[in-house]
């Protein structure tokens, strides 16, 4: 009995260096191995949307599908078995990550796959999963931290200027381009691809005040740029002293 | 009348707890109203914009506005009352948007109101009340003042740029594009949405001189968006440093 | 004589004051005077670019243009003549800007105007003299002294860059697109209004390998912008910690 | 025999002098003419894509190159001869570069030219070499070899946030838009060109669900502008304080 419980505590910590320890070289393999079929189910997942295709290699997409979602069920279970603090990782960002990459599979089963297709949709969570083989990231994910409540408050004051930009557009245009400026909602398109600066060129100010006050808009875009650029650059400079010291 | 006055003082101080601290239970509910409120009536004057909207509607909405401006008066007259130096609140960034968000509305009361239309969109300055209630943007605010005559040179510098960018454009594209580059004036609108990197697609040069002349204003763009973004960036990290300091 | 000498001595000096220090009261009416003609110099230059102008509008701003250029000679000669070091001034930047700013009209008088309009295009730098007036111009200019060997080698990197995303543009989009993609120079155009990320529209791939090439030359447009950004950044941190210490 | 090898000694010393050491005049002289023959060079293969070319000039052009290859060949040569670590010379960046320069001569010769002329646009990273003869850029390159890892995870977030955003467009906009958004593939050239903030115009999307969608992509696409530029400011800035202490 008690032999019992040793081995299955072996075998549990055997599973653990597989799993969690990407340094082992049974880890490594395990890894890579996730990581191949990750991509190679995303593209699996693209190519099902090809049109025109072949009905032969959509039968061998959907299987590899199945396959697929099998093994990462069978993983997620496994990160679940080997976690210390299993609720933890369950609720952590990988953990949700790793669920949302298997359940649409599960919801679609057995139901109608066309109305479900929007869910499927979110198996693209999945790539994701590449961002937890590396500790690069973590560093990135500090400076976003540090920077969180200036971010929101940017993201704010960003929707309220495309709002004020959308609704000013719309005064100075829509007596003029009624079709394209049809409402303060249709103006927001025009706002939002302007404010960043993205400028699709499929709306755009034809008078003069809608001109001028594009010009007032964009000097506002740059400082929008400029302005998480600047948290950015100034939370990586302290997050590097940091380290240093 | 002792006693009054004393009433008097605890009901100001009770009203001045509700109105400007938002930590206690009544400042927060009343805060969170007044913003549910902001944000309503700012969907409701962008769905008044709407074509072929319906007549019942279009009367809740305006039933609506009155609701909404009378409130925001109240609420504009309350501030004024618990406020320790009223001229100090009247005169502040936001005493002036608080006004500004409810004064088209007496405006434009008793006159045709399609012709005052254009005030009543200062409404929209309305939305700029959210940034109120955030002490996060105070820093970003500090940001600013720090930078103040950096970027009032910089868009000096800007304006005078896109002049000459518009004078040249003009030299090279007028002769080819007569139509599109009519004049300096209309040139502008070429060099302003170029030196941002928007780029529409409506008007850009077409003869070999015109573009090379391009290239080369491309090339102060990107310092047009890098200088804001590093004065930003750099007066960033001295707020952070002396925060911590 | 020593008396005369004396006088002469304090004309100019009484001058200079005036010419050269803006905190005196002769001093800043002098100066705000030349500002506001530079500025309605530059706005008659553009008016007179407009199509079907009245004639009679067009004769007096020939003859505005005549009074601006004299009283610009006058200053000119004033500047030489209080300047302490005469060559010192002659040649630095503003020296050069207020030559500029009056010799096209010299050089056309007399001789077929139309032919030479180029050279009065010149007088855009006019406008540059604005930037004379500050002092917070310096500390920008500074900073750009501060990066110039980075800003060439930065300059000269992305010469190559656009060369070889035009090259390899034209390989890939030239069979498909021949009208467009001409030869090596067509494609500089959407090389340089790519790698910017302006993106006017007018040209872009259709091929795969054209697109994917594109998705990699973007990569490389991204750093394109946030190296000068960087740069800047940086040089301006080092900037204020100099002024600081 | 003693007197041979000091001799050979002397010249490969001299030679060492004239390729390596751009301080010595004949240094300057030779690398002055490496430079402008590569410019040269540059020129005449962008100059052969010109349709409509005189076949006198393309012959020129052609016994042009047959000299740059041998005048480059034996410049090769000479930096092995004359480098003290041969391997390190030949697997070095620029001894790589200065093999790509000249090989696609070779390759070509003998064989139909046509079919290999996409080994022969390998011939622009000639250019390339430029960087060789500065300084400045190491400086750079320090900057780059500092956060090569965040720039690599930063490479990896982009194309898992490109493709993800190329299916989210998909789901939104084929069935409105099935010939532009066919399949995520199609949909991934959208997805590059609005995250870069390109915005050519040829595609993007129309339907509320689709607008909204890019209205997210876009304001990730700030945060993909922004890192890379504070990643290189805050990098910088470090380079400075190492060289300065």
């Amino acid at each position: 009995m008690n032999n019992k419980i040793r081995q299955n505590f072996s075998i549990k910590k055997r599973l653990k260096e597989i799993v969690e320890r990407e340094e082992t070289v049974a880890g490594k393999v395990f890894n890579l191995f996730i990581m191949a079929l990750i991509l190679l189910s995303v593209i699996s997942l693209s190519v099902e949307t090809l049109p025109d295709l072949d009905p032969n290699i959509l039968r061998v997409l959907v299987i590899f599908e199945l396959v697929v979602v099998i093994i990462f069920s069978i993983e997620y279970l496994l990160r679940i078995y080997v976690a210390d603090r299993k609720p933890k990782y369950i609720f952590s960002f990988y953990g949700i990550i790793d669920l949302l990459a298997i359940v649409p599979f599960y919801m679609a089963a057995g139901i109608d796959l066309r109305s479900i297709r929007i869910f499927r949709l979110l198996r693209v969570f999945r790539i994701l999963k590449f961002t937890r083989y590396s500790e690069a990231a973590t560093r990135l994910l500090n400076v976003f931290k540090m920077i969180k409540a200036e971010l929101l408050i940017f993201l704010l004051i960003t929707i309220c200027i495309v709002y004020i930009a959308a609704v000013g557009i719309y005064y100075f245009e829509s007596p003029t381009q009624p079709e394209i400026f049809k409402s303060v909602f249709h103006s927001l398109w025009w706002a939002v691809t302007t404010i960043t600066l993205l400028g699709y060129g499929d709306v755009y100010p034809v008078t003069i005040g809608g001109r001028i006050f594009t010009y007032l808009v964009l000097m506002v875009s740059i400082a929008m740029i400029a302005i998480p650029t600047g948290l950015i650059a100034s939370a990586l400079s302290k997050e590097i002293d940091l380290e240093a010291s």
